[in-house]
């Protein structure tokens, strides 16, 4: 029998295509070089590159994008049973990335109709998620029906189970309907979670724009379940605060930035799997702080993400 | 003053993203180049490239894949300024192409909800079609509302004005609701075409498989508007019908394949052309048939469309 | 063997509800009246109250409502075998009527996704058509898809089996998506029609208000299929209009008018009976504005049709 | 000044279409008399009659059933100020009854897009509801966005502000997508309601049919935020369950049964009446059935709600 999953990501699978060239506009480039992308895949990636034992919950096309999802989410490690699909003839969402510089990066989606945004409480079974460690939501699986309802079936699974429910907020702007719609569901979900990560504006979406500083917005959500909060600054670094009142800064490790994309899922990658092998959040910080400075000096968000030597090299070389 | 347009067609202006990599399975392949896309686009740039005046009327997004379009139609020569920008947030469509072999090339098409299928009557002004000479339809662009009053609204702006009606049959198994509704609107439009242009197959989804042969279908439609129907058998050649009667067999020219895409559109492009150069249809059957020769041999489809210089030197080195 | 039918009417089927209370403003009326609705439905009705042997193509609720419905028509003497009930659960749509006064007469309809506009090539055998004399398609059942293929399928069995085609207007300003649509659809239908009945209102929505007058109107779709063209202005008087250029003024019976609802489809039983009764042009008139005289100073569409006694009274009771 | 409201209920204000004849089925009944219906406006008509302060929030159509609706809360006594016209066409619901014998009564429901559902957090202004001593919310009120965001705002304003939150499971089996999606929004609301009232029928589907009894499912939500559930049994009666586990039994009321329609909404009025004048929960729960029981034996579910004597004679009379 499988040993018990550490950690399951649940959400979007996608394919990102980065522009091969750098330093153009995306209209003028003529190549681009196909990775496994959406934040919670690459998480999946990120801690089974690190040495935890990963699943992943989602929903992808049955087409050749589909299978290379799949293929790579694997030879990469992840437990992929759960990764379903689609039989209604979905495509996976794509992400065209063009890095103009460092400061300049920008998007093209095609999010209409995902397979992921499909995924439903018919897909998984709930003794899957009941005998893992923890479960990670992705924000924008709250972005629409079914896969809004499966997530909440998830979170009710794991809640009733023991299993530790951590949050990143991950927010795009697409499927969304409204900026109420955004609020409400993100906000029930992270009363609902143990953990919740994401940016400082990810922060300001959820909270409709109110205006909160960190210590506002982590005090509102310490309130209910949560015991840990994590609100990121990019370059300035990050800030944790927990249910008892102290408040930790994080490290910043710099570096020579190519493009920002795949900081988020880097930071949550090495976070998470420190807070797993007992380190405290101090180290937690600067785990996640010197993942997410590895990948964003690379092409990449999934392929680039960092071993644990690359990360312990980085932290080692900036200390003493 | 801009001199007559000889040609404007009418519908699909997509991006292609062509495996880099050849003779392997896409879910393999790494790099992707972009090309310009979709048959009545490959069209204006196959014409215009041959040294008609050709304009088109279309809809792209209002993002890089669509500036990288316009730009690639215009620096071809065709006149664009009716291909207008989606205000809505839509997407240009895609196709992803995979090249196993010359006999097993498939594609992966993000057709959902695309920017094409929302060109509108109020996108362009009915003096642009009635200044041209010829309006060339794309059977996709039938497949869904606003998109299809569109072009049957520019048929009868045609129509009225004497302007000539050409029809691409142009099928894909995409945004169509039933096989019943391809039929009607197909059968409605062939029927109001001068010329009507498509593979043995598409003829036979459009008659909803009654398993006429060539001399059957052509007659149901030359009873009508048309006067013109050529119907394509791939590496077999193709046949033209009049409505005197007429029967005309075109060459064939072997190549070395390396892919059957865009074959349709460089051969309307070629065919066309020769028409307009008050060629007979023998040669104007010629003229198509070299220049899908041509372009299966290439990466591209809209790259790839050849000179008159290439289409005349391989039509000559058949000769005598 | 049942005898040949000698007109099949198509498309909505539908529940009138009328204010029993007369001269009050709906909000404050408290009880309503069943009938059976819908301009073919009616049509079906008010003709085989005359004598003729008529069929209807429809679809139905799978509820109170459709059966009722269904059993009128079928207590009519209409052949009710291709009335279908729809699957899914939708409903049979509504027309609430109020009669504040003569002059002000007002609906509020419900056909948000009714069952008629789901009526599709599969409800119906195509032989049921081929055996008919008659078929009336109502301009109502273009207005969404998939009933809007069905009716053009209807049209195109029809026409191979040299079954006339009466095209009855029947504009209403639901479900429709934009003034082109409706333009390019009850055009397409007017030219391959036989007969074409419509008030000067519907014309002019047809042809997108171009301020035709009725000799403009008819000349133009005279070029086409059609050989007679009614234009109907309400309690002015109607006009015909024949392809050898013949115009017919029909005649006024002046009566105690109670609301205008069902005049149209009154007026289309009484004229297509004198037709088929082989009655001049002159006289079918005279039998469609006394029908539609009769139906007006009556409170419902369908119960109210006259029978042809009540006709021939009324038209003798006008001569000498 | 406006006093403060006692009560605001929440959601769905329709139409109810009652057969006039009784004991016939529906299909042979030929007139309908009109009443304003909805559970929430049932409530609020229902209390106000008893003497509550009630406002109601709700969408209505823009046409003659919107003013009607409006008017009749009005004169009501209902504070109508929040009770919306929608700007985009939507119609008010509408509930056909049939009453064929007291044991089957059915109902056909007009319910697809209709007005309420459009409900949204732009409708209301937080204040009117930060005002008020209790927000009632209708479990139909979930069934579909934007309806269900607004419903969860106007939750999270409550809490936020102190105010009762009151849910009414109100199931009605139509624009619910699946029954995961029924159990976990109805789930979340009752976890975040100060009192749950439903029948059992009701906790059943909420449950997602996993055949707890009313101890375990009144003792799943007692670990959240209620303090007070009850659960309903139709003619057996009702029971309620407080936090400090005490169990309290309704009383019957036997009466002549015209119909079923309506006895929720009765009970509700009664026993949250009872509540606000601080009778015991025993008390309570004998206004709402006497008042249910006075309902059920009469034509309408809002017209026939009883004024406070009515309930107190019947309760009076069964003493002793």
């Amino acid at each position: 029998m499988m040993s018990k999953l550490e950690l399951i990501t649940f959400g979007r699978a996608a394919v990102d295509l980065n522009a091969t060239e750098y330093n153009r506009p995306m209209e003028e480039t003529m190549t681009f070089t196909k990775y496994v992308g959406g934040s919670p895949a690459n998480i999946a990636i990120g801690t089974s590159k690190l040495g935890l034992k990963v699943g992943m919950i989602a929903k992808v096309s049955d087409d050749q994008h589909g299978n290379f999802v799949i293929n790579y989410l694997k030879k990469s490690g992840v437990d992929s049973q759960y990764i379903k699909k689609d039989t209604q003839g979905r495509k996976t969402g794509l992400t065209f990335t063009e890095i103009k510089s460092p400061e300049e990066c920008s998007i093209v989606m095609y999010r209409e109709n995902a397979a992921d945004l499909y995924l439903s409480v018919d897909d998984f079974d709930d003794d899957y998620i009941k005998n893992a460690e923890s479960l990670l939501i992705s924000g924008t699986s709250l972005s629409q029906s079914p896969s809004r309802e499966a997530a909440f079936h998830a979170i009710d699974v794991a809640k009733k189970s023991g299993v530790e429910v951590i949050f990143e907020l991950d927010y795009r702007p697409y499927t969304w309907k409204s900026k109420e719609e955004i609020s409400i569901y993100m906000t029930a979900v992270a009363r609902m979670a143990d953990i919740v990560i994401g940016t400082r504006d990810e922060f300001d979406i959820m909270e409709m724009n109110i205006n909160f500083d960190d210590e506002a917005s982590a005090k509102e959500l310490l309130e209910y379940t949560p015991r840990l909060i994590v609100i990121k600054h990019g370059v300035k670094g990050s800030r944790a605060f927990t249910k008892d009142g102290e408040v930790i800064e994080g490290t910043i490790y710099k570096t020579k930035v190519l493009k920002t994309f795949g900081a988020g899922d880097s930071f949550a990658s090495g976070f998470i799997y420190a807070l797993k092998k007992n380190k405290s959040i101090k180290e937690a910080l600067q785990y996640g702080s010197a993942s997410a400075s590895i990948v964003v000096s690379k092409h990449s968000s999934s392929e680039a993400m960092p071993t644990i030597q690359d990360i312990e090299n980085l932290i080692n070389s900036h200390e003493g």
